[in-house]
């Protein structure tokens, strides 16, 4: 029984003439339901590997994957900015204009968004399932190439899943890249995933899981990393980097840890956490918010003002501790105007601890404000008197000195 | 001279009938007396790689792996989860019951309890041997499917080693998964080892080696991470989930670290300082102490009681700092009965440092706790004055505002 | 078009007897001019794949990747110390005296000091070459082993580039290991690259890169990990030991973190800024200085005294906390004879923030000095007031209690 397949040398049964190079996705269903047909034993169902080589292939038809223990991979993540090459008037003279190693361009023409589905029904649960290195370019954006807008998802993970693995992968310009329903033990690991409009979304809920080593650019549109209902998440050492409406975004996680990661933003709002985040853990983390640099950029934004904090909280018992946040953005540029920006706003909840984190601004900032319905928080070594608001109820301070 | 092995297309000298899916054991054996029989030359022995496609194959006979630079890799590591499954009733309508990928099941006829044992004497210790991305397996527990004990252990590297790897690979229901002896600049990364009695113990001595962006989930008889002897440990970005009678435990470990770390654990003494561990750093951890959730693994625990605390520190001039800490156990489960439980306590030794913790709990705690063999001991905001509690000589202490 | 190739497959036109085992440079360069023969459409260039197997491999003729999206893959690092063995005296009874792996011993006779040079002109700038899991191995040093001198480059990337990997490599007796000029988004994660004069160094200037989960061990001659004009770059989990002149030097860096790394030297100069370093994190990192231990390198330092630092700041707004920093030094063995070792520096600049910082010494220390020409600095429990020394203007200090 072989377990290895490869796109370029797989024959479709019935239809001899279909190549990966013209339906990467109708070649790969074909491979699946050849696995499925020859691992017919409950007992034993070990997967199978199905190998990219480097190349460039059109994905017309969605992949369904339905089995655990797969692996899809190739032979190189293969960014290239798009962004750049889109927005740069004349190429006629460059070596070349598209992202490449095992390249799959994400061109359904079967009515679907996305390149992969991954789903199944019954027990148990989907194991064990791994992309690995190869690239899912969505080609371009519309109405125009800086929208990151055209409704392609690179990977969906539509049903609870168990110790899957995402590493190595690049994408570009997909509007999602990977999103992830209910994941336990999950590792997002190594990829490249930039220029599209969010990057990773964890959807439903979670547990256990890892974001880890990656390189994050997100669009205005939407998140370097979201998570919704996870719990014991962990986020660290991430190089995310612009845009992104939020770099990291918690909704009603709790007991999760973003670490060691650096964090570049061009608006308000790089760690946001929405709904109930309790006990949370933001630690060690270099923060730094600038403006829009980009002349092809500089028309967007995430619609946040200066208000809303590099760091936005709310919820209960989280710990922000030992950041560096930097805020360099001109008078002139703040919103709304003439106000003093905000570093951590704790916009709701009881017993947050903020200690230890250094401000550097271009401006006056407010390091700390604790909005009027929080309780409990404690402040301690993370700004002086001037730079501390307190709206809320009891609260403990002690400045930096 | 070919260095590219298959397990399932080699075929044995004198024993052509024998697969590896009958005894990969005995397979990989044979190709092993076929490297060092193509590589005789001193100057020039480069080593092989064997692949393990994926498949499902029974390991009868213990691999002896005594070359350098050797790589033994698959593709999967496989997991699923076990536990669940034996756990969960009738499984006959499931889609698949076992382990996959590249699945090894640890199946010893030869009166060995290792699936591989990798040991040289002489000059130089061996270098560089890499496992990869395939599934040791267990298969079962005994006498019953909840106990982790089985007398198997995945891989045992029992003599001197320099720059080892094992990375990717999946392990479950072994008694022992990987137990590495005397380490130098060993590498345990990106691994899925779960359901096994422990998961990674490092025994004897070792310096200079890193367990990173593991999954970790041990039995409640052993460990998630067990180190002795080592210096200049780095324990860093993992997820380490429970059971585990430790999650990470050092013995008589110095200057080593444990950093970025998610860590949730079901019983008391998350991470363990057994002997005299000194100048270690403990930073940045999120850690998570909730009683046993699941009834099939309700009768079980590790016998310390809430008194022990979810860090235990012994030894001197230990650093623990920017750590988050949730105690969340209803007040009818803590033992001893009506007490209250701690969350940091040095055991022993002088000088230790804990900074800047924070601790939320669902009942009163000690957050720090200093034993009447300590000194010195600096205790800075880490809880409040009702929090802390000595019984050691001179120390200092400053309470969180 | 065949996109996956192996050197030892491969026949070079015109010289078929040329043999990837006499000379791998030439045999690469052979392969890429094929890549580029049948890669002519500008929209399509998927590059390739080029496979080493573990073998023995001269490279005499430099190889010069010039395409977007190749990958050279071994399969194996094939690390072992040719310190040790060269140190060793007689190693006649050995099992093996050399690296090994994939390995390519460089051995340049074209004039040229590099075994790889990546560099094109033009636009794009070239994207997504990957280096992973080989050796290039030195060989040997001038005028004796112990020179770390040998004029031999591993890896030179020259021209700006944009998400290129190094990953699981191994070097070995290289005066310098990798080198890359102006990167972008750049990943170095999961080498083995030690025993060389340097292993890392990031020139020009660069953006947006990770340097993340390796194993470093230079030489006194040079740098674990140099980088120059950087903004934002993440230095994380890596267990950098000795020796190095310097473990970590940043040079005119900016908003770059270094994080949960185990940094172990055996001179002054652990972590050093060099130049205007502003708004770095130094975050949670385990720093061991401890004096030369083995005979044969002890002739040998980096010309630094005990007054420069274990960590030396240069520049302005940088956040140093959560660290552990031993200080193992006999006091006789203390430059200048007599002296108080500094463990923190501050050389230059204004508003750095200095917190939380533990350190353990086996004599009386400084754990903070001020030079006079700073301004601004933040000391707090970062030790006593006996072990601050301020020689500059304003600044606020807190003692550890």
């Amino acid at each position: 029984m072989a377990t290895v397949y490869d796109v370029t040398t797989w024959t479709v049964p019935g239809n001899p003439g279909l190549t990966a190079a013209y339906d990467i996705g109708a070649v790969i269903n074909s491979i699946i339901a050849d696995v499925k047909a020859q691992q017919t034993s409950q007992a034993s169902k070990p997967g199978a590997v199905i190998y990219i080589p480097p190349g460039d292939y059109s994905l017309k038809t969605r992949v369904t994957v339905d089995v655990s223990y797969l692996t899809i991979r190739g032979s190189g993540h293969g960014f290239t900015s798009s962004s750049i090459r889109y927005n740069a008037g004349n190429t006629s003279s460059w070596h070349e204009v598209n992202p490449g190693g095992s390249r799959v361009r994400v061109e359904n023409t079967d009515g679907q968004g996305e390149a992969f589905r991954v789903a199944r029904g019954g027990d148990p649960r989907l194991s064990s399932v791994t992309f690995e290195n190869f690239c899912l370019d969505g080609v371009s954006f519309a109405p125009h190439q800086n929208s990151y807008l055209n409704g392609k998802t690179g990977i969906l993970v539509d049903t609870a899943n168990d110790a899957f693995r995402v590493q190595g992968m690049g994408m570009v310009y997909l509007e999602h890249g990977l999103v992830v329903r209910d994941a336990d033990a999950l590792r997002v690991s190594g990829n490249f995933l930039a220029e599209c409009g969010s990057c990773v979304e964890l959807v439903g809920s979670g547990q256990a899981s890892a974001v880890t080593d990656n390189h994050l650019g997100a669009g205005y549109v939407g998140f370097g990393l979201f998570a919704e209902g996870h719990a014991g998440l962990l986020v660290a050492a991430n190089n995310v980097f612009p845009r992104g409406k939020s770099l990291v975004q918690l909704k009603n996680c709790s007991r999760s840890t973003i670490t060691a990661n650096r964090l570049h933003g061009f608006y308000p709002g790089l760690i946001v956490f929405e709904g109930a985040c309790d006990e949370n853990l933001v630690q060690g983390n270099h923060l730094v918010r600038q403006p829009e640099p980009w002349g092809p950029m500089q028309p967007y934004g995430n619609g946040r003002d200066d208000l809303f904090g590099l760091v936005h909280v709310r919820g209960s018992g989280n710990t922000i501790t030992g950041n560096h946040l930097s805020y360099d953005v001109p008078s002139a540029q703040v919103a709304p105007s003439g106000a003093t920006p905000t570093i951590v706003l704790v916009a709701s909840g009881s017993g947050n601890f903020i200690a230890t984190n250094h401000t550097r601004a271009s401006l006056p900032v407010k390091t700390v404000v604790l909005d009027a319905s929080t309780s409990g928080s404690i402040v301690v070594d993370s700004g002086t008197d001037e730079q501390f608001v307190h709206h809320g109820a009891q609260h403990s301070f002690r400045a930096t000195p």
